[in-house]
Order: C-alpha cells, then structure tokens, then sequence
C-alpha cells in the first residue's frame, strides 16, 4: 500500500487535542481522518508525530498513512485543503518510503512556548501568546533550563501517573529568544511526557519571576513528585 | 471637563465596525462607551480617529473622550483592561490637552492591508490576512499606485453615494512591504471614504493580477464610477 507523509499547521484552541478519543468529534486527528476518507473513499487512519493537547497548536505536524491506491499528491493537497475546517492547514503532501511512519519514524520535536512580557494587550497573539507582565529573570530561567536538558526522568513534570510505563526522556536543548515584547522558549526532544513542556515552563516561569530558585531544578527531578514542580502553563502558549 | 486620550487595539472579526449604530450592540465604539460609563459611573462618549468597517481590525486607534471628574490613568487603563472584551485591548490612556479631540484633530491615519501571496495556509494569521496565492507582479502594483497617491477625487473608490459631501482626499503615500511570504500595502492620508482602502486594494491586486493595466489608474479615478474601479477586497485584511 503506497505510504504519505502529510504536513499540517493548526490552531488547537477550539480541539480537545491531537488524538482521537472514543466518539469524540473534536479532535484534530478525527477531523483529518473524516477529510482524508471522505475524499478518498476509503477509510483512513493517520499517525501524527506528536499528541498535542487540548488547546496547544502546531506549526509543523508531520503525518503518515497509506492508501489502497496511489494518490496525485498535489491534486489530493489542494482538495485537502477545500474540506479541512479553516483552523486546520495542510501544508505538503509527499509520496513517502514504505517503512516511515509519523510517531516511530520521529527522532526529535520541538515544542514552542511563547510569552508576552508586555502589559499592553496584543489581541492579535491572544490566542498564540501567554500574557506574563512585568519583568522576568531570563538570566536565571536559562541557569534552570540547563539543569533541565540531558537525559534525565521527568517524572516530577508529568501530569499522567503510570507507573509501568518510564518516565525518562531526552531533552536535548531549551532554547530562549527574546525579540521586543516576546519570549519564546523552544523545546527539542526525543519525545515529551504528558503536559511535560508545559510543567517545565510554569516551572521556569516561577524561577523568571523569583518565586523559586534555579538551583531547586535537581531536587525536583529527583523528587518525581508533580507537585514539587511549578504550575502548568496554558496550552495556548504552547505549539510544537 | 478633563479630556483624556486613549489608545485601543482590536480584532474587528466580530464586529459591525467602530460606529455605533441605533441600538446595535455589536461595535467597538458601543462596547467601549459602556466599559467606560460603567467604570466612571457617569455617561461616556468617545469619538474615535477612524471609523472602521465591519470586520476592519486596529492596531492603534486612537480615541478621546471627557469626564466630570479627574481619573488615575493608570488605574483607569488597568481597570479598563479587566472589562473590556478579550478582543479588545488597551493600549494607552493619558491626559489630553483641553481642544484635544481623536477625530478632529487627527491630520493623518494609517491602514495596512495584509495579502499572503504563498497558497500554504497559515492558520495562526487567517483573521488578518488575505489569502492570494498565485505569483503578483508587484511591480505594476507600484506603477498604478503611483498614479492614485495625491490630492484627488476618489469617488471611483467609494462605495456609498452622496452626492452632497466631497469625495476629494489625499493620499500622501501607499508603501509597500514584501517579508516571505506576505506582501503589506500601507497607505497614509488625510482622510478615507467609505470602502476608499478595500477598494484601492482590489484594483491594484488586479493590477498585480495582470487583470487590468497600471496605466489605466487616470482613467478609472476621472470616471468616478465606483464600476469602473476594482473589486473591495475583504475587511479581514485591513487595519488601521
């Protein structure tokens, strides 16, 4: 069966996530299965290269499926694009090898959480961008970012307890920009736990605004304990 | 009676536009004259710079208005930014000098037209933005707006007739800015008719379109026939 890779961009705001749930309609992945088979009368099931929660958007989701026939790519992206909602972007569409495939295939993701340091309200990132006013401490959010980074178990940042399954990851960089009123913090990893990205940024929050100390970061991966962490930060800031 | 200027940024999707109208509930104007009377506990009226469409955002608009008494501005920005709607922002509140006032004082305004010429959807800019995928020459966008800037009768550009009130503006510049894949049209003037921006803009992507000549920009303007001139490209690209 001919194997794709599809590109996405989407605003999460009104989705209770990436992966389908049950019955439930609002879901990014359900919407895309419901396009992709309608079109090509069959059904479809797609694999997405990271569950993004309810709420969090996505620059660049990279998918794969396979279809019983081959496909014209660029006539299947533009009719994609008529059906899918209008928060819902298709960006490409390529053949792909038959062994690829979204989750498996995928070596790092790079998660970005923006903040708005300014008072002043931009509706126009509303959506997109925490508002955090008044001054944050970068210098010492980068200190605990990079007690942060390495392969290390994230236990004390996950909001899901399984205990069978492990906690431990690789978080190879946070990256800080900081361009007039915004604060970016990108995240790249092999693979996140739940609300992982977002813990490690209420956590990094409260160290930039002096409510806790960067030098606590590895006694609160060494805690495991959730609650020894910062707060979770909305999914609104949050993109991968 | 102090006089006081305030700044506001707003997403017009949702909107009749600035002015109220009757009892229309749904304008910005409405909106902000209730925030405020209720706030100042005393009737408010505020005349804005522009007088946007329905649909038109802002980036700055500037606003003045009177009360009996003196106000805090500080606490008055803040306690209007807990009121007023989420797609509406306050930028700045200072007091203004006695003959201050946003509409008769103005001497020039500028609105941005935003056109995103790449046929990838971006679905975090699908509010402010207006999709137009296909190659523009925009070189010929440049020629014909050199021949629409100026002290001149733009009738041809306006929607709404009355025969009664002049049609005459000027349009000191139309700049233009190209960053990846969008393309910004700026355009300051004295003052605009009803529809002048949306409809200029529709010539000129025609124009960019290879649909109609540059060179025909004199023609069209003598005619005052708002037929003769190009399509109204849509509010959600606009703001002032």
């Amino acid at each position: 069966m001919p194997n794709y890779r599809l590109t996405l961009c989407y605003e999460g705001t009104r989705y209770r996530g990436w992966q389908k749930q049950g019955n439930a309609e609002n879901t990014i992945q359900g919407k895309l299965e419901a396009a992709l088979s309608r079109l090509l009368s069959e059904p479809i099931e797609v694999s997405g290269c990271g569950r993004t929660d309810a709420g969090v958007h996505a620059r660049e989701q990279v998918c794969s499926f396979r279809s019983q026939t081959p496909l014209d790519c660029a006539e299947t992206l533009q009719a994609l694009r008529r059906v899918l909602p209008e928060d819902i972007g298709a960006i490409a569409l390529i053949e792909a090898e038959p062994r690829f495939h979204a989750r498996l295939s995928c070596q790092s993701k790079t998660y970005c959480y923006r903040i708005r340091t300014s008072e002043i309200p931009d509706v126009f990132t509303r959506r997109f961008v925490l508002p955090c006013p008044g001054s944050l401490d970068v210098n010492a959010m980068r200190a605990a970012a990079a007690q942060l980074t390495g392969e290390r178990d994230f236990a004390a940042f996950c909001s899901l307890k399984n205990s069978k399954k492990s906690t431990v990851r690789k978080l190879w960089r946070i990256d800080f920009q900081e361009a007039g009123d915004e604060l970016r913090l990108y995240y790249t990893g092999d693979g996140f736990l739940y609300n992982m990205v977002r813990s490690l940024t209420g956590t990094l929050l409260e160290v930039g605004l002096h409510r806790r100390e960067a030098a606590d970061m590895p006694l609160i991966l060494s805690s495991r304990d959730r609650a020894k962490a910062g707060f979770t930060a909305p999914a609104l800031g949050l993109s991968l």
